[in-house]
């Protein structure tokens, strides 16, 4: 029952297709924990004659707010925050409803503009993927956002109105589209998005992320197929082929067929046509050669807002970074352990690149400083078999601001203790990695696991690790507290490893602090 | 740099072999975390000379609690709790080592008599399994204890001052005993034991419950050998046959040899036949029938104590309710949604027994009850994939009171969405379950997913059910707060599912509470 003593923030969107509500409890830590997350399908763009929601639509609407006033009160929630998109927008009496619900149920609505819709989608975007340049595609019930992102700013943002569902209703007289119509609907959505002249501007092609329902359909599909090997699907990429071969094949596939697809939900089958006729087109405009898959929107777009405006900030900097602290604060991974260990796993690497021993990039150094940071987040599984755990929780737990292939690796290099058990998890993942970033991953992997097992048993033991060339050999002068703390012998192993792994003979020598 | 404000607490135990530090910190919520687990080999049995600890072996001890003086504080350690066994109990110059010890780094040690060391055993099996009436013996390097376990209450126990250290010592000239060697250890074995005339006086035949690091390995290297498919090996079970075995081959198998087993720790493969011979004496002389491992020794019943001291009890009731509720404080359960969806199922599974139509009996009941508070464990994860989830902690982390069997239903059961995935995890454990268990287990997952949906949205939303037979149909009739809550076609669609399963048409209805 302690429940009731924590903030509950519940998030309420009233869409064009359906009303969502998700309920978050937070910790003492400020971490949110999702609780709830109810949706009613109410398609009210159905209910939108003449620019005006009909009574049914209206009732629909009030009966699911009371539904969802129900719920709130029933687990306690502590703040509302509800929003209203293109239905609600386009039609005339959205203010009188939105009251009526504000005197019902209490709840405050605020009706979107199409410009901030579209900002809300650019938030989630630019808070939770490390891109820095992208157009961003939002395809609901009733409208599509689009923005253009550059160095990680908003720069232009648009709404039209049109979205899957009008847009079949408005162009398809079947279940299947004649060539005609298709041709059509093209033409249409290269007129409207004439209108965004931005759109065809960029001089190098950057990626369209896509959000939405309809889009985690394309990337869920897509996945099946070629039964993907890793278990999610933010941040999921596919060339621009793809996009031309899912849209050319879906819009020849009769209805029936289409809902026995794997990875398309039944109730989007109908609508997934015209959405991806919208991905197509912006792909052809934008000459983007790849299509991401966004599953973070408007939802966590509020969120992220309310988080930055903590934080006096428009957009996360370092958006990794600020993930892998959201984890290990969840895990309970001891950070100032986790931070020493990383900062000696990148001294090393630092210093073998400067000495011409490891030819590795930016890329890799941030990897290895985020494994360094989450190598111990397994241990909240069980110590047994913590290195498992740590891999499993890696690759499950959705690590904001990095590629599925990046994840890959980080998880490899934070649950690194052999060479055979890497090699077997490596080897789950051959679509992500090709055979030969193996030796290469082996090389971070043991910088990782030196500067682990120097930092045991106490942190800050060893202070710092200087590389040395002593004739041919290497030496690894670590200043250390107290000698007799660093197990030698697993050190030693160690170096061994990575002198057969560099062709480059290293040695130990430790220097007590103070004495040098 | 929060961790130091939090409470800390470290653990030595000085053993005859080796001395270990392990910090634990504990939440906000009291829940313990593993931070650091230090062992250092002091082989001390081996400076024990004419009774007394020679000086090096005083010297090396004074060096490792120094050592373990610096560990502490560096960590922030709040408070110690320092044991001594064997070793120290059987050396005249113990006493004065343990205030040398005290005076020079602070730390209070309890040198423990036999009897108390086989009671912190004791206290470590009884809490962490299920188990009524066992044996348990603790194989150390200096010191065995065994005690009878009878109704949950400890009712004998003795110290025997050998362990696999001084029995190899003793008894073997050469790395590879001979048959008269060997003959002469099982007598001496069963002489000493006749002075423990209780162990013997069984009726029935009980488990012998294992502890120690000679039972791990011997459960380790049967589990490799089987390819064994369960991520755990608390609670491990060996038949009698296979203990025999056991010890028979590793009689006649050279140490260069035994050093390669899998499973079997080199450092441990000297004294490992000294060890089995002692599990093989005692198995026979019991007349138990199957060999268990436990994971959990001295260590757990030190913390135990400390536990059940605070609630004033001797030993946990339920255990494996008890450390449900552990795990689900530690990944955040909603515990009232998940007590009353437990509930729920419960009612669902009594009614349908008392009906006649499932044949199940108290374990089912139990693992269902379990398995309805541990559903929601996988949310912690994340949303999307919770159920996989909800099976890899089950499976991972250490549920006490259960057998594996039992985890992996319980596993099953919380995780359950449909048959096909069912059958996924199930075809990888046929070792553990026969396939003729499976539709009694759909069966029950049918029953805590039908308790689950009918939660949702709002939880308790469903008051109670009663399940009434009318002519061929069984209606399940709901007391509801208000009928809109529920998914009908969900739950009815699930009821389908449990018409086929059981045989007998069921059919859903609703009554608002009040009405009736």
């Amino acid at each position: 029952m302690q429940k009731q003593t924590q903030s509950q923030l519940a998030i309420i969107d009233l869409g064009s297709n359906s009303a969502r509500l998700v309920i978050y409890e937070q910790d003492a830590q400020g971490l949110l924990y999702e609780s709830e997350n109810v949706k009613r399908v109410l398609r009210l763009s159905s209910h939108l004659v003449n620019g005006k929601l009909d009574d049914r639509g209206v009732q629909t609407t009030l009966d699911c707010m009371r539904h969802f006033k129900e719920i709130c009160e029933g687990r306690g929630v502590t703040e509302v925050v509800g929003v209203a998109t293109a239905a609600m927008r386009q039609a005339r009496n959205g203010p009188a409803l939105r009251d009526q619900i504000q005197q019902e149920t209490g709840f405050d609505f605020r009706i979107l503009t199409g410009p901030e819709e579209a900002h809300y989608g650019y938030l989630a975007v630019v808070n939770s993927m490390n891109i820095r340049d992208a157009f961003t595609v939002d395809i609901g019930g009733g409208s599509t956002e689009v923005t253009w992102v550059e160095e990680r700013a908003c720069v232009h943002k648009i709404s039209f109105p049109f979205g899957a569902v009008t847009l079949t209703q408005l162009f398809f007289k079947s279940d299947l589209p004649s060539r005609e119509e298709l041709g059509q609907l093209e033409l249409f959505l290269r007129q409207q998005f004439a209108g965004a002249p931005w759109l065809t501007m960029r001089k190098r092609p950057v990626p369209l992320i896509a959000l939405g329902g309809a889009a985690r359909n394309v990337g869920n599909m897509h996945q099946r197929k070629n039964n993907y090997s890793f278990p999610s699907l933010h941040h999921y990429i596919l060339p621009r082929a793809e996009i031309v071969e899912t849209y050319q094949t879906l819009a020849k596939t009769p209805l029936d067929k289409r809902k026995k697809i794997k990875g398309l939900s039944k109730d989007r089958a109908d609508i997934i046509v015209a959405a991806s006729a919208v991905f197509q087109v912006l792909m052809e405009l934008t000459g983007s050669e790849e299509f991401v898959i966004s599953t973070k929107g408007l939802r966590e777009g509020l969120l992220f807002e309310r988080i930055l405006q903590e934080q006096n900030l428009e957009y996360l900097d370092d958006v990794s970074l600020y993930s892998a602290h959201q984890w290990m604060k969840r895990y309970r991974v001891d950070a100032p352990r986790a931070e020493h260990v990383s900062r000696l796993a990148i001294s090393l690497f630092d210093q073998l690149n400067d000495q011409g021993l490891l030819l590795a990039g930016y890329e890799e150094r941030r990897l290895l400083k985020i494994s360094g940071l989450l190598q111990d987040i397994g241990l909240s599984i069980n110590v047994y078999d913590a290195a498992k755990h740590t891999f499993y929780l890696i690759t499950n737990v959705l690590l904001f601001g990095m590629t599925h292939r990046q994840r890959l690796i980080t998880a490899l290099l934070a649950s690194y203790k052999n060479d055979k058990k890497l090699e077997k998890q490596f080897m789950q993942h051959t679509d992500m990695l090709p055979a030969a970033e193996l030796s290469g991953i082996k090389r971070l992997a043991l910088l990782g696991l030196l500067a682990r097992t120097l930092d045991r048993p106490l942190t800050n033991q060893v202070r710092s690790i200087s590389l040395e060339k002593r004739g041919n050999e290497c030496m690894v002068i670590c200043q250390v507290i107290e000698q007799h703390l660093v197990d030698q012998a697993q050190v030693t192993e160690i170096l061994d490893a990575m002198s057969k792994s560099f062709r480059q003979t290293f040695r130990l020598e430790l220097v007590e602090k103070g004495i040098t």
